[in-house]
C-alpha cells in the first residue's frame, strides 16, 4: 500500500495541470507537421543495450508463469523513446514518407537509484526528424523553434536551451592533438559537476591530455554566446581541423535561425556535451529559468547512426522533454495551481430524487453545448449540494424550477437560465492554470 | 528487429485515428465531470495477485543490475486499471472528495497467448465512481449513459450495451437450491462459447446440479429484453429470493433509465456473467455491430469490495473501454480511413534555399492561427515540392511572391493569399475520419 519511491503519482488536479502541457505540446507539434506515433513498452534486451546503454538500467520482463525457454525472458521495458523510434523507423521504412516528422508521448523506466526530479518511471514528449541517407541541417535549427513555440504558451518559467555540436568538439580536441575524444567529452560533461581543476585532472588522467591540452578543452568549454559571435571567439583559440570548421558553421547556423525567429530562446553553449548518447552533430540542453540546479528539462541532438541496418541509414535530429521531470519541479515548488480539481463547470441541483431524470436532462442539454455538468449524487438539503459544489470548486449550482435558475456560488448571484442557451463565461468552462512566479 | 507477437504498434494514420477516438472519449468523460488519472505501471505483486487473479498473467520487473534482494523483485505490470484505482483510492483517500468520478486511459500488459484483437500490451479507457462507505444506484444506470455517448459522437460501429447483475443470478441460484454459485456463473459464462448442452453439463459436473436446476440456470441465460418486461419473465421460473429480488430492481432501473435517456443502447441480458472478476451488482458487456463474434470491446461492472481496507470502504462502479481491441479489429478489417498520415494542411514551397527564413515566417503566420504548416524540405523543382505534398495527402502548396498564391492540389485551383488572413475550409483543418460501412 505504501508509495513506490520513484514512481510519481499526481492527485487529480495535478494531472489535469499535466494534461493541459501535453495539449499544449501536442498541438503545437502538430501544427508544425508532426505526426503522432506510439511505440510498444518493450524492446528485445539487445535492442536496448547495443549502444552499450548498460547506464540506463533496463527493466527487464518475466511472465508469471513463464515457461523456462521462454522468449519473453528477452524482454525489456525502454529507457527512452529514441532507440524504439529508430527501430520503428526500420522496421516500417517501406510504409513510412521521408523525410518523417513524428511526436511521441509516452511512459519510460529506468531502475535508476530515485532522487530529487529523477523518476524510475516518468513521461518523455519527443519530437524527431529523419531522412533516408541525408538529413538537411535545418532541421537541427527548427527543432529548438517547436520548443520554444510550445512551452511559451504554457504558464511556466521561461526556458533556454542551449547548443552545441559534437564535430565542433571532437574536431577541436583532434585539433590540439586528443585522439580520445570520448574520454575528453565525457570529462568535459562532468563541468557543471565538479568544476574545471577536477575536469582537467580528469582529462589527463582518462583523455591522456597534457595540461595544456586540459586547459585548452576547458577554455573551449567556457566560451557562449547569443549569436555566431561564437565562431570568432573559438578561432582565437587558435586551432585547426576540418571537422572544426564544419561544427562551427552548423552551430552557427542554428544559433543565428534561432536568433532571428525566437530571439533569447537559443544560446551557443560550448561545455554541453550530453553524456555518452548517440549524437554526431548538434545537441540540446534546456534550463528552466529559476530550477536550473536541477539540470537540463529537454534535450537532444543529432544523430547520423542510430537507424541503419546493412545500407540503409535514417539519420535524424530529436529533442525529448521530460514532462514528469519538469512538472516534478514545479509540483515540489507549489509552483502550478489549477482553479479546481474536477472539469466540472455546473453543478445541476435535485430538489427530490424523482427529479434525477429531469436533471439528467438538464445536465444533456448543458452537455451538448459543451458545459461540463455533474448532476447531484443525492438530493440532499440544497445547502448540502452547494457544499458539494464549492469542497469541489465548481463554480455554478443549478437548480430546477419554474423557471431553472443558475447560481455563481462564488459571488451568490442567482438568476434565471435556460439549459438550451444558457453557458458560462469562457473562463469559468475550463479551469485556469496558473503559475506562482515567487515559488522555487 | 522482427515484429513481437501480441504487441501492436499502429502505423502514424491509425495513430491519428486512435487519437481521435481518445478525444472523444476524454472530452465526453470530462463533460460528465470524470477527472483525468494516472496511476503508476507497476504494483507490488502481491496487490495485482490479491484477487487471486493468476489468469491475466502479470509480468514480472527485475533491474537489469538489481541486488538479488532487491524489492524491485516484487513489482509487475498492471493488467488492468481497476485494480491500481482501488489502491490509488485507498492511499489517496484523504486527498480526495467522494463520490470521486475519475476516467483512466493508459497502457496494461497481460502475458497471454496472443490471439485475434487480445493482445499482451493494449489501451484501455476506464471510467468509475467511488464513494465512500455506500454508493447510490443511479451511478450503475449513468455509467452506459456515458459510454453510448462518447462512441455515438466517432464514426463507428453503433455499439449495444447488454447488462446483468450478479445479485440477480446468485439471488437465482440459491432461490433454486444451488450452493456452488461462483461455479454456476462460470458455467453461464461459456454459454456463447461452447452451447447451452456442455453448459448444462458443467453445471451438472462442476456446480453440482441436478438437471432440472441447470435448465433453470439456463432458461434464466435465455431472458433478455430491452426494457423491464425481462421481470416478469423472471418471475414466471417462480423462484423465490431476497437477493434475487434485490438483483431484480437494480437492473430494471438501469435498463429503464437507459431507455428514457438513450433508447436503443442497453439491454438486459441474463447470460453476461462477466468470468470470476470482483464484481457484485450491475455488470456490463458492449457488442460492436458486426463484430460480436469478437466478443466484449468494453466491459465493466459494480464492486463492492475492492477498495477497502479495515474500516475504510470504498465501493465503486466502473467500465472500460478497450481502445486497442475495438481498434484492431477495424483496422483489420480496414474499417476505417483517415484522409492524410499527416497533420499538416499547407505546405509552404521554397523558389529558392535562401527563401527558407521567409518560408519559415509564412508558416508561423498560419501556425498562429491554428493552421498546420511545413516548410518544403528543400528548394527542389516545384514539381517535385508538390509531389511531397500529394504524397501525403497534404491539400495545399504555398507559393510565396509578390503576391503569395496558395494552390489545393486535389483541384489545381491557385489564388492569391495573405498568410496573415487565409485559412483552409475547416473540413481541412484537420484530417477526416471516416467508416467504410461495408467492411467487415
Amino acid at each position: 500500500m505504501s508509495k513506490l519511491s520513484g514512481f510519481p503519482e499526481w492527485l487529480p488536479d495535478q494531472r489535469m495541470i499535466e494534461l493541459r502541457v501535453l495539449d499544449r505540446l501536442r498541438t503545437t507539434f502538430e501544427l508544425y507537421g508532426f505526426a503522432p506515433l506510439e511505440t510498444r513498452a518493450v524492446e528485445p534486451l539487445d535492442q536496448l543495450l547495443r549502444k552499450g546503454e548498460t547506464s540506463k538500467e533496463v527493466y527487464l520482463l518475466r511472465r508469471l508463469q513463464a515457461e523456462a525457454d521462454s522468449e519473453d525472458d528477452a524482454l525489456g521495458l525502454h529507457f527512452d523513446l529514441t532507440v524504439p523510434f529508430a527501430r520503428y523507423v526500420l522496421e516500417h521504412a517501406g510504409k513510412l514518407q521521408f523525410p518523417f516528422r513524428r511526436y511521441q508521448i509516452q511512459k519510460v523506466w529506468r531502475g535508476e537509484r530515485p532522487q530529487e526530479g529523477r523518476y524510475r518511471e516518468f513521461l518523455q514528449a519527443d519530437i524527431d526528424v529523419v531522412d533516408r541517407d541525408t538529413l538537411a541541417g535545418h532541421y537541427e535549427a527548427e527543432i529548438p523553434l517547436v520548443i520554444g513555440d510550445a512551452l511559451k504558451g504554457l504558464p511556466l518559467p521561461p526556458v533556454r536551451i542551449l547548443v552545441n555540436n559534437r564535430k565542433l568538439a571532437e574536431g577541436f580536441y583532434r585539433g590540439i592533438g586528443l585522439t580520445e575524444t570520448d574520454e575528453a567529452l565525457r570529462a568535459i560533461d562532468k563541468l557543471d559537476k565538479i568544476g574545471p581543476d577536477k575536469v582537467a585532472e580528469l582529462l589527463v588522467a582518462t583523455a591522456g591530455a597534457t595540461e595544456a591540452q586540459a586547459k585548452a578543452c576547458l577554455a573551449l568549454a567556457e566560451i557562449s554566446a547569443d549569436d555566431d559571435s561564437f565562431v570568432s571567439l573559438v578561432r582565437a583559440l587558435q586551432v585547426d581541423h576540418p571537422l572544426l570548421d564544419e561544427g562551427l558553421a552548423e552551430l552557427a547556423a542554428v544559433v543565428e535561425t534561432a536568433r532571428e525567429h525566437a530571439p533569447g530562446l537559443v544560446g551557443a553553449s560550448l561545455k554541453i556535451a550530453r553524456g555518452l548518447d548517440y549524437y554526431t552533430g548538434t545537441v540540446y540542453e534546456t534550463e528552466l529559468a529559476g530550477y536550473e540546479k536541477f539540470g537540463s528539462i529537454c534535450s537532444g541532438g543529432r544523430y547520423d547512426n542510430l537507424a541503419s541496418s546493412g545500407n540503409n541509414r535514417f539519420p535524424g535530429v530529436g529533442i525529448s522533454i521530460g514532462v514528469s521531470r519538469m512538472l516534478g519541479l514545479l509540483f515540489g515548488a507549489e509552483a502550478l495551481r489549477i482553479s479546481r480539481p474536477v472539469p466540472t463547470a455546473v453543478l445541476v441541483a435535485l430538489p427530490h430524487e424523482e427529479d434525477r431524470a429531469a436533471g439528467n436532462r438538464i445536465a444533456a442539454a448543458l452537455r451538448a453545448r459543451g458545459v461540463p455538468t455533474e448532476v447531484a449524487p443525492s438530493a440532499a438539503k440544497f445547502g448540502k449540494q452547494i457544499r458539494f459544489a464549492e469542497r469541489r470548486g465548481i463554480p455554478y449550482v443549478w437548480f430546477p424550477g419554474e423557471p431553472d435558475e443558475v447560481k455563481d456560488i462564488r459571488s451568490g448571484v442567482q438568476v434565471p437560465a435556460d439549459a438550451a442557451t444558457w453557458s458560462p463565461p469562457d473562463e469559468d468552462l475550463r479551469p485556469a492554470v496558473t503559475m506562482d512566479e515567487t515559488a522555487r
